[in-house]
């Protein structure tokens, strides 16, 4: 093995917005291990995604062997149907993983090579090979690997908690864990995300034990929500409907495909008489239902929150419902589910929430779990990776309470490769990488300007100026029109617009005007200072000069 | 006192966004307690505060006998210079209240009556009286108070936590509370915001226990940031700082100005030789120093979004700097704040916030506190204040335990008078009330239309055309004009603009174009249809048309 050396190049979700994606090399071979999104928040206006920027794996795609999704979770899978097309690679992953991602292809047109994967199972991937191993996380047939490379074993976490008593019934392969312990890993890459937490993350079964107290409790309807891939959680509700006598009816696009997908494949039991279609709720009594619906997050078009705005079709809020909210808000969403959650008591429904009562559970290890992994594993050196900058920084600083030596736990920034050899780590050059934004049918030309310009209009609007300018003559013709939205200036008896038009013809009307482009220019100038002085405030500036 | 009636009005801070105001009417005297702001979040976007609707205390001016102001916090007198002007009331607060108070109504010009009150006096407001007592909370000066009417005691509790070992020495009043519990009190107006929490909030001892241990390990300098109000926390850094050996120097403008006030008025004990002009940082070494800035909520323009950003004048962060946190993101701050805590990492900072070490406790009454004032109250009926609509719920449910029948805990929405007389409650009529945007120098006309707006540009920027049309003729002259901003339509040899121009042009240029407003209204529909079909985006559309 003297000699051989392995990369790690972190493409995304090491401390950036766009999610998690990691290549590994070893000589001529490249794999990569997820490729996820992320859904921005207010602080990139009217962006729906973020990804990663792929283009170290559209580059070296004659070298890509596999790419290994560890389990169905957008935020591992998501970025799939922008990067697919441009590889050609084989996709390895979990029964539901790949029905998940059968699923989202689909919507998109498209196709892949899926090849279905086991734990246990190895997976020879050019000269490098891919054991996988169950891990407990928030859904169902989440592995982590192990790729055996010429320079040593790589081990990826994937999203892991260290769960006693799941709701499968299969806690994370501890033995083989053990197993690569003992047998010398040379580099773990580890879930760090929640390392801010001290302890361990509580058991999925507490939440089989709230939802018990509150299904006993609930005088009427029940309405449940969680993240649409949450499956296990959605078997937990089937699990307590059935044992409390309740029929349960699944509400919402996301939640719909994906309970069909888990139980086509096995992943989700519904227990005998359990389920029943959503146009049958109203044959049963409020006392005997459930009504699973989308909207953990409060996602304005969601079921949840049109229910919340009393404006869904078929679920009205009454006397006697019980919501339970069994997700936690992801940061950014904090503000929108308080809302929904204020409006569905203001409606009469009693809502359980995580501030009221366990029933949400991370799926990320706390910080003693993860010290357990560290001292299972025992890796010569360590990569953090799915949290901020400051979880990195914090894995680190654990990392060493167990002597781990801060050279060791490398830090990477996006596109910042490791290199592996001989007992030593270095960081290599520098790929390609970063967050490529998505708005719509546009991938990636949503600049900083973009956002920069959609930050001041929503701050304090635009005012446009259309000027007639007379090609010959270069003078102006006409009064200037000038038109403003989102713009807030009124003040009692003030008339800022017509001031504004004619403190424009003012400055302009001096003999010849000049081009369409100077005059344009003197436009802006002049309105900007004249709606500053005025007002205080910068709405966004756009003069148009007609030349006729 | 058979017959006599009370009537409690909520102006703001009642589940709403502006913040906390409460009239209090009986017979011909009206005393108003409090009148604070907010700053709204992402929700309302390009809104500098949130304020309570006063028109009522404006309408009833001939019987408003004060204005009491319970502590110094912006969400309790931040609306004052909005609403003082329409006013001719004296204003009642603590020294430190006043003192702060002062300070605001320079920055805006004003003067106003103040009566300086203390704690244990009682003031005569009309045929009202207003006794005041200590409560804790985070900041110093804050004060309850029972207003005695002819239809009995109405008691407020302000702001409150049950701090055993407070910074002062000074616990809540308790020996009041029972006293006034045993007179028998009508009404309790009281703080629920934190009513979610179990237990009891914790001393803001624990918070200089935990500054102890990280001035000790700390190996340089100190950057200490809290909410520029948070006066007992300054107090706990200076005196960590003395038993140190450091000094500390203050930059940033609010929190300067709050310490000079504080201090000035005995409110703030600066132990000797420890406080040191800014000027003067550099010539103790870094270990010597602490900095306490501005900036605990990240805000764009505060001393420590600078540092973090790297753009700071004086103060750049070096390896060994130790920033502690001591404050809790305000709702809708999260992500602002983690970016901050984040990029701080990044520089080589050691950065000490609430999800690590207890250096922030909160200011507000937990579970236990809630009940254990409920117990020493015991009134009649209950009217939670100061929380969204679910936290006003839950205390309702809270006070259930302690055999508060639900019909006399009390739940208004904002102008919803409660009417107490004969030992029953009822709710009044209506009141004008609600929140008033402040935008700038606008007060009042921020319209839901604007706001509307400002999301659609925020999400989808704005697309303006701009056309001319001969008045005479009723014919279009030249090509329209296109423009955009924040409107992100580019994919690879694609040439939107020239194309909706074309489209535009080929729709409207079919014989006469009719009136100006119908052009208008034709290139609006013709061009969102276009856009929409070719991107699946709403920018907004601007048409203007220019008549010559």
């Amino acid at each position: 093995m003297a000699g051989a050396r392995v990369k790690i190049i972190p493409l995304g979700g090491y401390g950036e917005v766009g999610k998690n994606s990691t290549a590994i090399q070893c000589e001529d071979d490249l794999v990569a291990i997820d490729c996820g999104l992320m859904f921005p928040g207010g602080d990139l206006p009217g962006i729906d995604l973020a990804i990663p920027d792929c283009s170290y794996l559209v580059e070296n795609r004659h070298r890509l062997r596999g790419l290994i999704l560890t389990h169905g979770h957008e935020d591992h899978l998501g970025a799939l149907p922008h990067v697919l097309p441009k590889l050609d690679v084989p996709v390895y992953g979990t029964k539901l993983t790949q029905g998940l991602l059968t699923v989202k292809l689909k919507e998109h047109g498209l196709r892949a090579k899926q090849v279905i994967v086991r734990p246990g199972e190895r997976v020879a991937m050019g000269g490098m090979s891919a054991e996988f191993f169950h891990v407990n996380h928030s859904i169902p047939g989440c592995v982590g690997l192990a790729l055996r490379t010429k320079a040593g074993i790589v081990v990826h976490t994937s999203d892991f908690k260290f769960d006693q008593t799941p709701t499968d019934g299969a806690p994370t392969d501890f033995g083989k864990l053990a197993e690569l312990g003992a047998r010398g890993a040379l580099a773990l890459i580890c879930d760090c995300v929640r390392v801010e937490r001290p302890g361990y993350t509580p058991s999925e079964r507490v939440v089989a034990e709230s939802l018990d107290q509150i299904f006993f409790d609930a005088p009427g309807r029940i309405i449940f929500t969680t993240f649409a891939s949450n499956i296990s959680r959605v078997q937990q509700a089937l699990n307590a409907a059935y044992r409390f006598g309740r029929r349960m009816a699944i509400v919402g696009r996301s939640l719909e495909n994906n309970v069909a997908v888990a139980t086509e494949l096995g992943y989700l039991e519904i227990p005998e008489d359990t389920l029943v279609g959503s146009e049958r709720m109203g044959h049963y009594p409020a006392e005997e239902m459930v009504v699973a619906v989308t909207g953990s997050q409060g996602e304005p078009t969601s079921v949840l929150a049109r229910i919340a705005a009393d404006d869904h079709r078929q679920i009205k809020i009454a006397a006697g419902d019980t919501v339970i909210i069994s997700a936690s808000p992801v940061p950014g969403n904090e503000q929108t589910v308080s809302r929904t959650i204020d409006s569905l008591f203001r409606l009469g429904a009693d809502v359980v929430y995580g501030a009221l009562r366990p029933v949400h559970v991370s799926g990320h290890a706390s910080q003693e779990e993860i010290k357990f992994i560290l001292n299972l594993v025992r890796p010569q050196f360590c990569v953090p990776f799915h949290g901020d900058y400051r979880q990195m920084v914090l894995f680190q600083r654990l990392a060493g309470q167990l002597g781990f030596p801060a050279e060791t736990v490398l830090l990477p920034e996006l596109g910042q490769g490791i290199e592996f050899g001989d007992g030593k780590a270095r960081f290599s050059e520098r790929v390609q990488a970063g967050t490529v934004l998505v708005d719509g049918l546009t991938v990636g030309d949503v600049g900083q300007a973009v956002i920069r310009d959609r930050r001041q209009l929503a701050e304090d609007g635009v005012l446009l100026v259309s000027l007639v300018l007379d090609r010959e003559k270069a003078t102006l013709i006409g009064r200037p029109q000038i038109a403003s939205r989102g713009f807030a200036y009124a003040r009692e008896g003030d008339n800022l617009i017509e001031e504004a038009c004619a403190h424009l013809l003012a400055n302009l009307d001096h003999g010849p005007a000049g081009s369409a482009e100077q005059v344009s220019r003197a436009a802006s100038d002049s309105l900007t200072r004249f709606v500053y002085e005025r007002t205080h405030r910068r709405p966004l500036i756009l003069p148009v000069v007609n030349e006729v």
